[in-house]
């Protein structure tokens, strides 16, 4: 039995996944650890599939409901979607056969704010306790307390909540990850006080969360590694919308509205973002803080080459090579990065406090200045909001940065009327794509439009000035619109393939 | 001269309102006090407006930018807008001739989060200054500060940032509201520190505003009455909505979510939640308490009758007759009644504190809950968003009420697609109609929308009912839409007068 778990009680509880898995019931809601392919449980998930494929088999039903951080990876979410394992899952996915299992109405998901998903259990939107919480751990204290691995998330919360506890403690997380956490407990209603955060690299908390040990049915030992995908290599098109964010930079330097030395960053993950970080580490700005979700690559970069003093946020997203390294070298970068529970995190006093500037990526924004981050042509979720509501709406500036354009051509993300909203007109204030920069501050909505069609693919510019022509041939003038081609471009992209005219 | 001017500089700076909009050149930025028919500027508009009058018959030009707390009065908003003396307005308006004034083109208006208000004038986004704060004060101390009248908004931001400031010293308002204000500045950026109210009732401020007396220019005295419209009578929808609204709260408590004697209040204006006030006073609620924007007819009677011991504010919206009784009792009102800087009234740090349950109007839901608060028929603009989103977002639970149509019944409030979003489908909780609740939480897209065919009214529920199974019928089951549908009722209602078909 692995050294990992210095706990008596604790140490007699160790079983197998299949065994532990018995204590989930059939409809039970189950409170998982995992952000983004870091510190999701490894060994259950896939027993719980097993457990649905025996009932199937027998004609029986077993699915549960299934809650986490954010996304997770194939061996969990994939293996439980691909079961027919899960009846509801929220607040976040980003995997691609439960994409489609949701899509095609076989499992029902709701995506939610992250920083509404801890707090909405604590507030028993899902009954006064919810059933089972999965935690990956990296180890298990004396006292039987857990140290995270390479994220926190909604852990506190699902711990707190839950009637029985598993605990999988996986050894291929890094010791030296110990004190990389920042475990600070919100307090439940009536009796919250402030978040004492000032600046991004305060430290609140505890290095462990504290659990009530009775309530663990299970221990499980794994040795498994997180999964996230490897990032490819910058492009040319990212790399020109990082050079058009950093002239954006600039040019609230040149404002007196930032400063060299006073960038706190949130960022979105992706190709763009990673692209937007390695031009910062060529630029003037030192002293980078980012107050966000996820560490990336790219703040791992600017960490070492000392342009990034401290990362705060939930959960890693790192490439296979980077989660080796961090896993290698966690003791150095625990002096720069903090991991901190999902509602500390994501919380909007603490996000309007520090002061940061936002940048999240989008499906498509329409000529007001709307996003939709969401869905495909209304219906068709991809991931979800994540936290980019949570950050979006408390920035200081909010920015969305995209391509003009997706599937070689055949979708523009600027449209007459977003086909979802998940940004509203009064939340985000800066567009930025390949051809530019829409600035929307101080500005009306018709005022918004010219600045949104500068920064479209060129191919649909005229489609978008029609629509307008249109649109502005209304009577009422605030936020002109034609309703009878509103959607037309989503209409001519599931009816030919593509939103472009034949 | 009025004995309510102790400072001597200032005594020497009283001159007429004409003579005070000397100091307002074309084309500046103007940041007025206001919010709700309360504590707006009483002479200076008309002088703007005669100025505008006069330059326009000479062929020249002169318009302002005019930014406040929210809405203000005919004699303010109205006289300025009929003289077409306002290039730019934010962030809030409800006064027909301006609405017409928008809706025609004729001027911008920037429909913003109240909470980012203020902030985005410290942030710069309207210059490194504005150019002239008009702000209305009960009197001036010997200092030469500022105590508020009935209302406070964003005077704070807007006397920090002005070059110059205009004080209007209105003697219609009650000596005895001083105390009412409660005038904490949120510190600027990279300074800021925890807002330490951590019950509806904490006062962490002064009772004036400290200004720099050196800007001001000018000091114009006043007597003329806050404008609000009276209440009708509460009708038998109000009722019905209010009864629902009752039952939903009754019903969290016996699901143990909430307590008979911890209802924090957050409330919209009008028939509908005066309505539920009145219901509140026959209940079984007691220390209610209000975290909200602005005190209303019906907090003033569950003050006197015992049922809420504290209502936090920013401003009054109270009926001719209450207004007068406020002037009358302020004494025996400011210990229950506290008046913040709207920045820290709405402020989500706060709000999310707290543990408020909200509860706003609107134009119209769709059948996943998305909501829409501004545009008929997603271009007229009705009023704005307000402080609508700075509650629903950080609510404990969110609520929207609203009767089930308009316009004696050609306007569905339930659609298949919201022709404008201002509160997303990740942010409202709850909806009420005179046909019941619609409780939305834990429910993923599709299970939203019988909830939401249930509380529309009967005449649209067989519409709404074939809309869904023309959206079913899609590919993709997340949030499944017809598009060439999706708008149909708003195109029925522009082209027939009616969302009804014939």
């Amino acid at each position: 039995m692995s050294d990992r778990i210095a706990n008596d009680l604790l140490r007699g509880k160790v079983m197998s996944a299949d065994e532990a898995a018995q204590f989930i019931d059939n409809g039970d809601i189950v409170g998982m650890s995992g952000f983004t392919g870091a510190a999701y449980p490894k060994a259950i998930p896939t027993a719980i599939a097993n457990r649905a494929k025996e009932a199937q088999s027998k004609g029986d039903e077993y699915k549960v409901d299934i809650l986490t951080g954010a996304s997770t990876a194939p061996d969990c979410d994939g293996v439980m979607a691909e079961a027919g394992a899960i009846r509801y899952r929220m607040p976040y996915q980003s995997d691609p056969t439960m994409r489609n299992a949701i899509n095609a109405g076989e499992m029902k998901y709701q995506d939610i704010h992250l920083s509404h998903s801890g707090q909405q259990v604590e507030h028993g939107f899902f009954g006064k306790n919810i059933d089972v919480a999965v935690v990956e751990a990296t180890r298990i204290t004396e006292e039987g307390y857990l140290i995270p691995s390479s994220g926190v998330g909604n852990n506190v919360d699902y711990l707190d909540s839950a009637r029985k506890i598993i605990i999988e403690v996986n050894e291929w997380q890094s010791l030296d990850l110990e004190g990389m956490a920042d475990v600070y407990r919100i307090q439940h209603l009536p009796n919250r006080t402030p978040i004492p955060i000032i600046n991004s690299g305060d430290r609140i908390g505890k290095t462990y969360i504290d659990i009530d040990i009775d309530k663990v049915v299970a221990v499980v030992e794994t040795n498994a590694p997180d999964r996230n995908a490897p990032f490819k290599p910058i492009d040319d098109i990212s790399k020109k919308i990082a050079g058009y964010f950093l002239d954006f930079l600039e040019g609230e330097v040149k404002a007196g509205r930032l400063a060299y030395d006073n960038y706190i960053m949130q960022s979105g993950v992706g190709n763009v973002p990673n692209a937007v970080m390695a031009g910062l580490l060529d630029s003037k700005f030192e002293k980078i803080e980012a107050y966000t979700e996820v560490i990336q690559d790219g703040m791992v970069d600017l960490i070492d080459a000392g342009k990034m003093t401290v990362a705060s946020a939930t959960s890693f997203s790192l490439s296979p090579e980077y989660a080796e390294k961090m896993n290698e070298e966690a003791k150095r970068y625990r002096e720069h990065i903090i991991l901190r529970p999902l509602q500390v995190s994501n919380h909007p006093e603490v996000i309007r406090r520090v002061g940061l500037i936002s940048s999240n990526g989008m499906i498509e924004a329409d000529i007001y200045g709307n996003i939709n981050s969401t869905h495909v042509a209304g219906s068709r979720i991809m991931n979800g909001i994540g936290g980019s509501g949570d950050f979006t709406r408390n920035a200081r500036i909010s920015t969305f940065i995209s391509p003009s354009d997706a599937k070689g051509g055949d979708i523009s993300a600027i449209v007459p009327f977003a086909s979802h909203i998940d940004h509203t007109e009064h939340d985000a204030m800066v567009v930025i794509t390949e051809h530019g920069v829409a600035d929307l501050r101080g500005l009306a909505p018709r005022d918004r439009v010219a600045k949104m069609i500068a920064v479209a693919h060129p191919d649909y510019r005229p489609l978008l000035e029609e629509y307008v022509e249109r649109a502005n041939a209304g009577k009422f003038q605030q936020t002109p619109h034609d309703l009878a081609t509103a959607l037309s471009f989503h209409q001519r992209f599931l009816e030919t393939g593509s939103m472009k005219q034949n």
